[in-house]
């Protein structure tokens, strides 16, 4: 369950290398994701120098955080000062130290300069955390597990006079019996138009028949998320959302079968993109082709037009190619995928026939 | 379910009163709640002036926040282009703007600031917001209506050999099939010794005989959070139990009795803390007395010893007092109200009498 101390020591050490070659003499880590990944927890503010780790929390938190944490020694807050104000006194004055200059807001960065030199860590953590060792894919993978036994069951008890928030409700309740600790994302439930859009929100109106229904879902297990996708129909579906389907499928199956390290994200959405604009949804195709999925589900790198770097062995990435047809509805369908030397590893085994309830 | 054109233009002139008493030209709102809440969509950034509002969001985004906004025109970005890059196209040079310090980035402050004077507007906006109107209200006790209906259906099916996860998958379901458009935080479920950790994730593991089940839910309706705790007992509870059960409702009842306007939220929190110190669990009960539930489930006001301004009529509190009592367990109850000039109304209408599994 928890970080081994072995791993937490390694991601730690790598990070201290980064530090050094950059001339830091520590970095003050805020991000909770970049906290969880390298000690296994993620409260308060984590203080990492070439010698040590120290997680500063809220009293509150202590004794649960001591119980949890790797690699780091715990010390708590006075009552009513913040992390970061204990870690004002902590850090040696004049120390140059990295900051994640996205999770540090003006007030604390003009505080914390008083006496530190700060310098942004451009992202050196999530840098990391973009290639995925073998416990996490593990972990991956078991949320992947839990969300599929999920979607399984749910798709043997809905019914053609469910409305979408049933629907949801029956998926997410089979993800908490499965196991998950939590949802890795809102789930998403959209039928007919609304399914156009990329942020709806399940609705308590009945789904009409002859609907497309998008089920976008995704557990977290161990602290590391899942993401997958599968559209099924209320009735038999019309001619033309058969057409629809089978070319998102077909895209989707061009860009798994080119996916592999050494090619770029741009390259890999290009390919999903060509085959939908053959078949003439080119313009329906309205988002990037996929993301990077850990402990945050949407993560680097992408799989999009600004997606310039080779992927490597151990990104794990959805494939998510889709068509949204705007009056008549969308069609998406999503895998997640680890990267190999030769090609991808498919972490989804769930079936991409055509689903009709 | 959108919000009305009257309102958002009643939210912008509050806003625009208070940005002309500070002396500045315009805002620049990131905080997506307070986009929420000024003009009823979360996407983008909202640059808010003396005559307009206008919201900059991605592509992807145009189409659904042109169809549910209100009070602001709808600018969208050219492909790959920030909307914090267009804001800064569109503000004149020169001019003084107010910016949320907590949501801008250094990097963002340091670009902005090239052309354009900066001051924090400390809050300025959760300000406005701590005063909820007739409509959020309605809003907040529509969630909290949805999550009462769900705990208590699932109180009719949950059963003695179910796991934390199991109850919390029953709750969920009965929430969203109750017309929860979201989960307004992660729903708690903790039995026995682990409902002594804030920050617990409900666990695969059968509930054990005679543990208390601490059950923290809410719902999210039309874009507003409630917030409730019940503990319930698997088995008959130990004499110790209906102690302690017994002095956290008694600590509840005499906050509620007391909360009124004009009282702080550190007197309020000291009458409970006071009445657990007397029966012997003062130092049992680790958190707050209470927080502000509107659009966030968490924000200002507080109930506990650093709150020290008078409440006033339209705050919207938790009243949830709990002693966690290690290696036993822990006790929490807690009711949703809106303070009025004479006391608070309850917006939990949910049975508070010990209940047994």
């Amino acid at each position: 369950m928890r970080l081994g101390k072995a791993m937490a020591s390694r991601r730690l050490n790598v990070l201290r290398e980064a530090l050094s070659e950059k001339g830091l003499a520590g970095a003050a880590v805020f991000n909770p994701e970049n906290i969880f990944y390298l000690v296994g927890v993620s409260a308060g503010v984590l203080y990492v120098t070439d010698s040590g780790a120290t997680i500063i929390v809220a009293d509150i938190d202590y004794e649960e955080t001591r119980e949890k944490v790797s690699g780091a020694e715990v010390v708590k807050t006075d009552f009513g000062e913040l992390p970061a104000e204990r870690l004002r006194k902590i850090i040696p004055e004049g120390r140059t130290i990295g900051y994640e200059e996205g999770y540090v807001n003006v007030g604390l960065y003009e505080d914390l300069r008083k006496d530190i030199a700060l310098r942004p860590l451009q992202g050196t953590i999530e840098k990391m955390r973009e290639v995925k060792d073998a416990d996490e894919i593990s972990r991956i993978e078991e949320a992947q597990r839990v969300t599929e036994r999920a979607l399984q069951k749910t798709l043997g008890s809905i019914s053609r006079d469910m409305s979408e928030l049933e629907v949801a409700a029956e998926v997410e309740a089979n993800m908490r019996r499965a196991g998950a600790e939590a949802f890795a994302f809102e789930t998403l439930v959209a039928s007919g138009p609304s399914a156009v859009y990329p942020h709806g929100k399940p609705a308590a109106k009945r789904i009409e028949e002859g609907s497309a229904v998008v089920i976008d879902v995704g557990s977290r297990v161990r602290g590391y998320c899942s993401d997958m996708t599968r559209t099924i129909f209320f009735g038999q579906p019309s001619a033309e959302f058969v057409k629809i389907y089978r070319a998102v499928l077909e895209a989707q199956t061009a860009a798994l079968d080119f996916l592999r390290a050494g090619v770029t994200g741009r390259d890999v959405d290009a390919v999903a993109r060509d085959v939908l604009r053959g078949r003439g949804y080119g313009s329906y195709f309205s988002h990037g082709l996929g993301h990077g999925v850990g402990i945050n589900v949407h993560e680097p790198p992408s799989l999009n037009s600004r997606g310039r770097s080779a992927l490597v062995p151990g990104n794990v990435l959805t494939v998510e190619p889709g068509a949204y047809v705007p009056k008549l509805g969308g069609v998406r369908i999503e895998d997640l995928v680890v990267v190999t030397a030769g090609g991808c590893r498919n972490l989804t085994g769930f079936s991409k026939e055509m689903i009709v309830i």
